[in-house]
C-alpha cells in the first residue's frame, strides 16, 4: 500500500510555504524525505519539465503522499489533518476552525502570493519596496484580528494551521525589513511559537539543503 | 440564538471571492442578506472605518454568520460546510478533498491575489497585461491538473469548493480577455457550471448592485 511509505517534500528550505509543510508534519510526527529544489540555482530548479509534472505551477512546495501528489501547502496541511493521528492542526470548534482558516489564508491568499519569488522577479528594481507594502498591509490587517482571537497561540491556546502559517510569514518580514515590533500580538505569538520543537528544528536556518555559510 | 439569523454578505456583485459566497450559499439553501460594498464609487467603500471594522484587510468578502464575522471566502465557505445540511461541498474521499482545496487554492492563493483590484491599482499602466499574465499562467498549470481529477465536474462528478472557486476565475479572465479556448477542461468545465442554478442565479450580471445597464 503506497500509505506505507513516506511522504516526499519537493521543497526550498528559504521557502515559508515549505516551511509550513515542515512544520505540519512535524506536529504529526510525519517522517518524510525530503528533494530540495533549488529556486534561485541552475536558474531555477522548479522550472524544470521534470519539476513542473510535479506541480504545474512551478512552485514549491508538493508532496508525494499516499499515491498521489499534492500541491499547495495548505491542502496538503489539511489532508494529513484528516488522514494522520496526532495533535489536531485545526480546533474542534467550528467557530475557532474558520478562524483558524480565516488567519491562515489571509496569510497564504492574502500576502505571501503577493511578495513570493515570481511576482518580485516581475516587479524587478521596486521589489523590497513592493514586498515590504504588501507584508505591512497585511500584518496591519492581521494585528487586530489576532487581538480578537489569540491566547497563547494565534487561535486560543491550541496550536493551528494559523500559527503554521503565521511564523513563516513573519520570517519573511524580517528578511524584508519589515519592523514586527509595531505589531505586538504578531511579534508575541512567534516569539512563542519559535520555542516549539516541530518550529525550531523545520526553521530555515537547518534544513538539508540550507547552504553551510548561513546555517546555524 | 444567532445561529437563527440570517447571514449578511457584505460584497460586490463584480468580485469573484463575493461570487464564490454567493455560490456555495446557494449550493446550500441558505438564505442570506446582502450588503452591497461598492468597491470603485467614493474611491472605493472598502476603504471605510466601518467596513475595516468587518474585514481589516479592506477587501470583500466579509461575512457576518452565527454572530461571528469572517472574511476569507474559502474559510467562509468551509464554515457553512461544516455547520449547515444541503450538498457537500468537499468530497468524501480524503483524497479528493485535497485535491478540491489543492485546485481551490491554486486559484484562491495562486491566481486570484495576484489581479485583485488593489494589485493592479498599485500595477498602474501595466495592469491589464499584469492580469492576463498571471491568469494565463495560472490556467496553464490548472488545465493538465484538472485533466487528471475532473469527471463532470472539477473533482470527479460532483460540485465542489474548486468549481465555487474556477467559475468566477474564468469570468475575471473573460473580463481581461484571455483566451479560455486554449484550454478545454477548464472551458467544458465553467460551460457546465454555468448551467447550474446555483452558478447562475449568483452571477455577477443579476446581482442587487449590479448597475442596470449591464444587468441581464
Amino acid at each position: 500500500m503506497a500509505t506505507q511509505t513516506k511522504p516526499i517534500l519537493h521543497g526550498y528550505f528559504r521557502s515559508s510555504c515549505s516551511w509550513r509543510v515542515r512544520i505540519a508534519f512535524a506536529l504529526k510526527g510525519i517522517e518524510f524525505d525530503q528533494v530540495p529544489v533549488n529556486l534561485i540555482k541552475d536558474g531555477g530548479q522548479q522550472l524544470t519539465d521534470q519539476y513542473k509534472g510535479l506541480n504545474p505551477m512551478q512552485q514549491v512546495p508538493a508532496v508525494q503522499i499516499d499515491g498521489i501528489t499534492l500541491s499547495q501547502s495548505l491542502a496538503v496541511i489539511q489532508y494529513i489533518e484528516e488522514t494522520r493521528t496526532g495533535p489536531r492542526l485545526l480546533p474542534a470548534d467550528p467557530k475557532k476552525r474558520a478562524q483558524a482558516r480565516m488567519i491562515s489564508d489571509l496569510i497564504a491568499s492574502g500576502i505571501q502570493p503577493v511578495q513570493n519569488l515570481y511576482v518580485l522577479q516581475k516587479i524587478g528594481a521596486e521589489k523590497v519596496q513592493w514586498a515590504q507594502h504588501f507584508i505591512q498591509r497585511g500584518f496591519e490587517a492581521l494585528e487586530p484580528i489576532l487581538k480578537e482571537t489569540a491566547g497563547k497561540y494565534c487561535v486560543g491556546d491550541e496550536i493551528s494551521m494559523a500559527d503554521i502559517c503565521l511564523v513563516p510569514q513573519v520570517y519573511n518580514a524580517e528578511r524584508f525589513k519589515v519592523d514586527v515590533d509595531q505589531f505586538p500580538t504578531i511579534k508575541r505569538l512567534n516569539q512563542t511559537l519559535l520555542k516549539v520543537d516541530a518550529f525550531k528544528g523545520s526553521h530555515p536556518s537547518c534544513q538539508p539543503d540550507t547552504p553551510a555559510e548561513i546555517c546555524t
